[in-house]
């Protein structure tokens, strides 16, 4: 985590913390609105979680990180074995639930989960704003990864939640959501960067993760990015020319990866008749061509641009040619939960943030001077940093005010279930 | 199956198996009043089913295999949808959702199954009894099965929800269980049979299930039989004599099972510093020593009564051994939900019933001229003779009216998560 | 192993032993004849060992069982690592090498183990006639169940080595094979027999495996058996109609084995235009439709069996109807190494010994007071007492002086790298 | 592959090629001189393959890429089989035998396999001098790439070999090494290099792969590189400080590796009492502190790494710290066929070349306008840029005219059967 400052003008630092507390707490419940508490507790893959576990965790974060604090005076947890339940996997923190047998968590029941959020909630309403400036000034930056984590897990609810559903012959909707109308998209433009030293990584005082930086810089040679997404019209007449039966096209494991699964399409589509449709939050519905399509692994998405005899922009490049861009869009905050047609063409670089996260050709690395936070914060990020690759820009279920042009979001290769598509890039 | 008198003195057959219907669904809804919703959304293994899908499955046979014969008249299914959700194994009625999903199926709710449940009771309750002489003559089978088939579920119920809560490490009661009194137990006395040939297998008119027959006849050479179960006291006395270090004492399958799963106690005992634990359904407890073993593998079985320089007995020996002891004992009408001290010495051969499912030393077969029942009932339980092992007696959650000495239970040598223990054999 | 006699009319007992075990190992070492170094060390599956392998641990247990015995003096080993190198799963005599890695041993080469069996033979025919007639009382049947143990692994280079060849696009012959005429076969005949207490197990004092003994009483109902083996062309039939792709023939396990494996036709069969071929120890030729059929599994000889509307044999069925069949037909002596048509008539049941194993409906259990034999030997049979079935009859590459009426063979059901075929029975 | 001048001066270039080519395949026979028959035909994992492949393989690559080539007249293919045979994964030139299956190819022999590679040998020999210098032009730079190629699978040869061995209990040795003497070696030096904009990548007109070019600028950060590479002594003080239980020092998917593998220590170290030893391509010895530290996977580097307080280089940093080294040091020309003690200390830069492969922190992926060749060697390369880690240097088994400082050697994190090792840098 990064350094913040100690104050801020105008506001009083611990009420606007805990402001923004209570409105991402408050979104975190009612993205549950829909739900049952059997929904609630399905794990429909080891990758994903139950919805009543990022319930928990979350809060077992504050518990573990912040309120167990000395300065925030002695506090009773809700329950010891929550932290052995709700640990992700912390190695420093101590042993933990196996991933894979989190949906079996009956107990404790969506009631009481919620009862420990409130539990946590009272605590931090009680306690942050009595807190000394010295401890907050020390404790600032971990109750802002909390935030930050928070969101996180919001956007998981929605991917995993979406994931579960889909492996129920019903198909059921998590909520109505509004078709768009089918709109002709306009031709790709290729938006020009000169070769150049420059300068990438968050700096500053406000949040980053500790993956973003240090800021420093990097050469890039002269190349092009796509002024929008690709979009399910696009993928469809690759898939037509063959893009799923040649092995030219693909990276060796990204073959392999397709044969064993048997990937024939995006995930979530499926053929009806000679047509595709889509399995989104709001059910099945069939394909609308302008989209941005999403849920492509980075296999299909490098298959896809080599197709095109393009490629994937570098994250680098990505954050050069998007750091301008406002950070606006088809984020969580529309209420769409889908990626949704490019409308207007006033910006050279459309679509940067909100819709899918988009695929870089850059495997997940650590930046020249990374350096992980100390204590077992140190392993949000940095242990991850080996057979993933980074995604840029945020999607439709990401809260805005957690997303910016330096965010590294990361997932391994063959990963579909999160809302993730692709811009091409060219080097000139 | 096997044909029923068409009449029974004093009672109308159709209300008397209306009668024993309605028993059987109020104890099985009756045995989810501890569970939650979320309970029993819950897989915990693919050979184990959800709460809900046990209660929806036994329903759908109902709709299947006998609402849907034109002698109830023009019955609307509840759900078309549900015909592919809630098929266990049935090829020849049409494709399945896959066992290992069934903890996914989120949807339909609790609610929507028992109001499914209580559609199709109404169906029967209305119907059944207007059916004509004939008809009912013709059905009266598939409904007797489709009872069987409910107290069988009926059992995994228990089984199934047990397993599942011990997968949590709150390791919460299905409900609170009285504790037995540690008291001793007489020496084990052999019981001797005379060399000859015996008729076993289920003869007469009232219901058995296929496999049961046809009877037969069998040669048995003179062997002796113990007069009750093997005690946990016995197999903690085993377990320190190196029973799970010592390959001799094993078969090759179960020596390889005992590594691969790193077998050193029966499933659901936990070692507490010098003591041993054992988890039941009214939650973690010391071993009782009296008590008769239970959740052990066939191959646990075996090298147990190796180690004992005896045997486990044939199924025809047990049957023959125990086709005169009264059907009662420690079933699930006794409601303790675990086995339980033998008390009294009165019979020659104690506990045949109830307590725990015994295994045999016989894989199941096919009895000599046995023939499946036609149509798609044919496949309940012939298309299983192979890699299982047969097992006698019921258990602690065995419905009375379910068990009789004929019954041949069945699992794979490796199967644990039912109450399944042993009695001992010697050849003479 | 059971008792022998300690004197045998006419012919000194140690002479008679060493000429026999002569034989043997001249008849192992014929078979390597065909084969370079490169083919004897390969390990095509699991299941299989290289031809290196078994020509070293018959050796082995010759070292290992009888010249360690005091008896013989003081025998040193020919190497010290051989002991772990080649116990292929005697837990009481120590650790040893994994089965799947047999194939990784280029070292010792095939010579050293032609000098290591020189080695064994040079003591074997030094000692064994000097060995006292008190010692040799005690040792006789060790020695005997060598070259038994000589003769199966004497059958399993052809069977290993044949599946060796089969993973080779190139698909080499071991030899050439005189391919047999096509000729048709006259119908099965149905041999009947009466219900009735009958005797099976090996009685009197002549070598057999522990396992086909104590003698014992069964009852056997009514039956009736095919008076020859099914044929490639009955086969051929069963697939025209479908076999594979109907799950209603099929055991659960069976067809669960069929879909995970793709089957589609017996092991070594490949679809040629419209045409079957079937890969033999001569290379690929069209089938021959009167051939017995060959390398299937249990699963598919059952299922084959239920398309006809018949049933396997129990082994005791089989034992009873083939006990006064003279041990004769195509045997390993013959030299065809193929199953080979039917010829001639003049026999009730014909084909009984030779060409193809046949699996019987027995799943591999002990008899009535059976007991292993003391200290390691113990292991040569009774651990694999689950998860098998029993076959009779002996193949085409089973030496005749191994086989006999009570013999037992025992293979998973899913197994078909044997020559394993079937014939068909009835209940009447 | 890069483009190659059309003449070299003084020498003619189709016998200089030639010359080199006969030097490359008379250096892979004598490599296969300590071999067996045997040896050379086993396959102990997939990752590796038999020496026979190799010695086909090879072959298959001139006679599929240029003998093919209508330049070189009809030239006829020693066997049609082999195309299919001996390919190793160019999807473009057909199907081919699963890589696993590999070492079941007993046929053809080794004596076959020698004579397929005489046969090209001749070919080669006889036309290549007299193709056209428009064709020679054209063709140049795939047979350059053939002699790489097989210089590549020379390497292999010694690695899989080595792992083939390491399987076999009695430990063989490919041949006798001599030993090195323990003698001290002295502290690392940090070597510093300023931040700048750095030319790395392949350029001119020699012999390089096309995953080295494009030439291209990077933006480096100041950082230094330790002087000389990580030793075994230096490792098992990593070790007794607990290196292999402490997740913190490690990647999150390495730990998972560390685990599931069950590593403690280097491949090929196992310890004797209180010491270790290591099994070497001249058998077994005690550890040699003094040495390099081979046989780590990247997450073992990584974690050692850490544990220094320090991290590995990007590939950038090495290529540029490494430039200007001499191309000399422990290569196969000094045929040690193992790592050995640094000696002498003049050069600020030790150990560039030869001893180890050493692991980067960079992902193998593109450089920025890489296009990977036209045809079916344009899978050589670009289609493994994922899941791979970059290493630099070349190894104690790897040709000196096969190595340079642009040379981007990749292989899997977790793999451990190369000569891999480790040189540490920082950032400053």
């Amino acid at each position: 985590m990064r350094r913040a400052p100690l104050t801020l003008p105008g506001v009083e630092p611990r009420a606007d913390l805990l402001n923004r507390y209570r409105e991402i707490r408050a979104a975190v419940t009612a993205a549950c609105d829909p739900l049952s508490a059997e929904d609630m507790g399905v794990q429909s893959m080891p990758d994903a979680s139950p919805t009543k576990w990022h319930l928990a965790h979350t809060s077992w974060f504050y518990e573990t990180f912040v309120l167990s604090d000395l300065a925030f005076g002695c506090y009773e947890p809700f329950d010891p074995a929550f932290s052995y339940l709700f640990n992700s996997y912390y190695e420093a923190v101590g042993e933990r639930h196996p991933r894979p047998k989190r949906g079996f968590l009956t107990r404790p029941s969506v009631g009481d989960v919620f009862r420990y959020r409130a539990h946590v909630d009272a605590a931090m309403a009680e306690r942050l704003p009595r807190i000394s400036e010295t401890d907050f000034a020390r404790l600032r930056m971990v109750i802002e990864t909390g935030l930050n984590h928070e969101q996180q897990h919001l956007e998981l609810i929605f991917t995993d939640i979406k994931h579960a559903f889909a492996q129920n012959p019903l198909k059921p909707a998590y909520r109505e959501l509004t078709r768009p109308e089918e709109c002709p998209v306009g031709p790709l433009c290729w938006v020009e960067f000169d070769a150049g030293v420059r300068r990438i990584g968050h700096a500053g005082d406000d949040f980053a993760y500790d993956n973003e930086g240090p800021p420093h810089r990097v050469f890039l040679e002269p190349f092009a990015i796509g002024s929008r997404l690709v979009t399910c019209g696009e993928f469809l007449a690759f898939m037509a020319d063959g893009g799923y039966t040649r092995p030219e096209l693909w990276l060796s494991d990204g073959w392999a990866a397709k044969k064993f699964n048997d990937w024939e399409a995006p995930l979530y589509w499926q053929r009806e008749g000679d047509r595709w449709s889509v399995f989104t939050l709001g059910g099945i519905r069939p394909i609308v061509e302008s989209e941005p399509v999403a849920h492509v692994s980075f296999y299909e998405a490098d298959a896809y641009s080599r197709w095109e005899k393009a490629r994937l922009p570098t994250e680098a490049e990505w954050e050069v040619a998007c750091s301008d861009a406002p950070v606006n869009g088809n984020l969580l905050e529309q209420d769409r939960l889908h990626p949704a047609p490019l409308t207007g063409d006033g910006m050279r670089i459309a679509q940067a943030f909100g819709d899918v996260w988009e695929w870089t050709q850059s495997p997940y690395s650590p930046y020249p001077g990374y350096a992980p936070a100390a204590g077992a914060l140190g392993e949000y990020n940095g242990k991850f940093m080996c057979n993933q690759m980074v995604l840029r820009g945020g999607s439709c279920v990401t809260p805005r005010s957690h997303i910016r042009a330096t965010y590294r979001n990361f997932f391994p290769p063959e990963a579909r279930w999160q809302f993730s598509g692709l811009r091409l890039a060219r080097s000139l």
